[in-house]
């Protein structure tokens, strides 16, 4: 099963406490795809710049991923600078040069025209809106969504979460959608505007997936599933934890043949799994190098740090 | 098996979005004491003034809790006024009155000597040192601590975590004990301090055991577990969580003829369910009306909500 994703293929400058990177790869979407591709076929439509060199794509054709959606346009490639202090949990953005992302009309290429699975990532809503239109028969679309949309383009994103299987966001963007702060009552009002279901992620904490009415994944029991996160003695780097969150999360769906609540709980562990290999290196380096079976090992201490009785199930 | 518990008994005035509540009973002991009593037997020691009236003394009796340690002495009780707004994870402390408290000297009643597990809740840590040298038999040690003790009694302190089998605190008393940011970091600092173990209560997210080498608790291979906490559509007030959060951990402890990990696995489910509770109603109020049946039926919720088969163990 093939997933397509749009969104940032990007540069990303960075300084943590561990140390400091200059425009090394990032972006949404590349984040999402290198997570995903562990599980499923993905293929990319972003736009970069000249800066893009064919070391950059490797490292995502090498992991399988289909690059023939990347537009090259004239100038450099969006270029993000950030940094994190503290906790980590969260970076403070010290520049964003859009570049050529600043006139990104996506594009999809008729070789993708069959994938089952699509990812909106973290993009203008209009855009969202855009490729979801191109793409009328999949089966299942997630989105991501930030605070500058939340905030300046509402109407816009308001038709993006009508169309959403999955919307994944965070806690500040949670409340912020929805002027709630009690998580309950902000997933229920989330809920209310399209998706059919909303995972939200509280960085170290792990996160939550709240279930509507309508949504597959709830059982109709039980209306949220939390999924930890492992303690991390080494947070070099948390930059794109969340898009590799998704990847997984949205790659192990893709790997499986329906969409059952195990299913839904499972691929939240490997959310989880897939972000906190993000963590341990700067940048993409630690899920360039990923095995399943580092994947699969590390699913199991998930298991283990979560279950009453790991052995049991 | 008994729990002996010292503490503060005291009387809160608390202000939340969902109402205000004037002097209505309160402290850590009490918390501690109404949520352990579900499971164990509970003998409490503190002190309380002449505002401490039989009706109130009838709430702890009423759950079984030996009250012949609670002394009276002439003035008033312990009186914290505090309120909480945005989500609900911090109070703001708007005055402590200590009254009586501040000359509070625990005395160990003789019919208390035969209790097999201590807890000693927030207080001097000069008094922990002593009721915890008072009983050199007990066959497990547990302790909390806060803000304050941790920055002005640092020596004392440091005698009374030497002694704990079990040290709960939250994050925020995690960083300041240790100087450190990051959680696993902390935690390594905080077990070198002496605890066999750290429980890290993280509030709405719920709470991360730590194990260190000598603990028990922990099976040799993890050395983390995380215990979710319940998604609240109605935080009403969280004053007392975190010690009904104890009251459930320890209290399960203090039920089950051995600790074992699986048993300590419970006890942190156990300790979130009794939180959850906690927070439902204005001060003790939930505590209170609790039946087993109510807390095996929320003990199984939170298996439902955190486990990926939750049918198979």
């Amino acid at each position: 099963m093939a997933i397509l994703v749009v969104g940032s293929v990007a540069f990303d400058s960075i300084e943590t406490p561990h140390g400091k990177r200059s425009k090394i790869l990032g972006g949404a979407a590349t984040y999402f795809s290198l997570a995903a591709s562990c599980f499923a076929d993905v293929r990319v439509i972003a736009v970069v710049g000249e800066d893009f060199l064919p070391e950059h794509e490797a490292v995502l054709t090498s992991r399988g991923i289909d690059t023939r959606g990347i537009e090259r346009a004239p100038g450099l490639s969006f270029h993000w600078t950030g940094a994190y202090a503290g906790t980590l949990s969260e970076a403070q953005t010290l520049g964003t040069d859009l570049n050529v992302f600043e006139r990104f009309e996506p594009k999809i290429p008729p070789a993708y025209a069959d994938s089952e699975y699509l990812f909106l990532a973290n993009i203008d809503p209009v855009l969202q809106a855009r490729v979801r239109a191109g793409m009328p028969k999949v089966r299942m679309v997630c989105g991501d969504t930030m605070n500058y949309w939340i905030k300046d383009h509402a109407g816009n994103l308001a038709r993006v979460l009508r169309e959403l299987d999955v919307l994944l966001i965070n806690d500040g963007e949670a409340r912020m959608l929805s002027g709630e702060t009690n998580a309950v009552r902000a997933a229920e009002k989330v809920l209310a505007m399209g998706p059919r279901s909303l995972v939200v992620k509280h960085g170290e904490y792990g996160a939550t997936a709240f279930f509507g009415e309508r949504s597959f994944g709830g059982d109709g029991t039980t209306r949220s599933f939390r999924a930890p996160a492992l303690p991390l003695a080494d947070v070099v780097d948390p930059t794109g934890a969340g898009d590799s969150f998704a990847g997984g999360f949205y790659g192990y769906i893709a790997s499986q043949p329906e969409l059952t609540p195990a299913v839904f709980r499972r691929a939240m562990f490997y959310g989880g799994v897939m972000g906190s290999f993000a963590c341990e290196c700067f940048g993409t380096e630690r899920l360039q190098a990923l095995t399943r079976e580092e994947i699969d090992a590390r699913f199991e201490l998930f298991r283990e740090i979560s279950h009453l009785d790991p052995a049991a199930d």
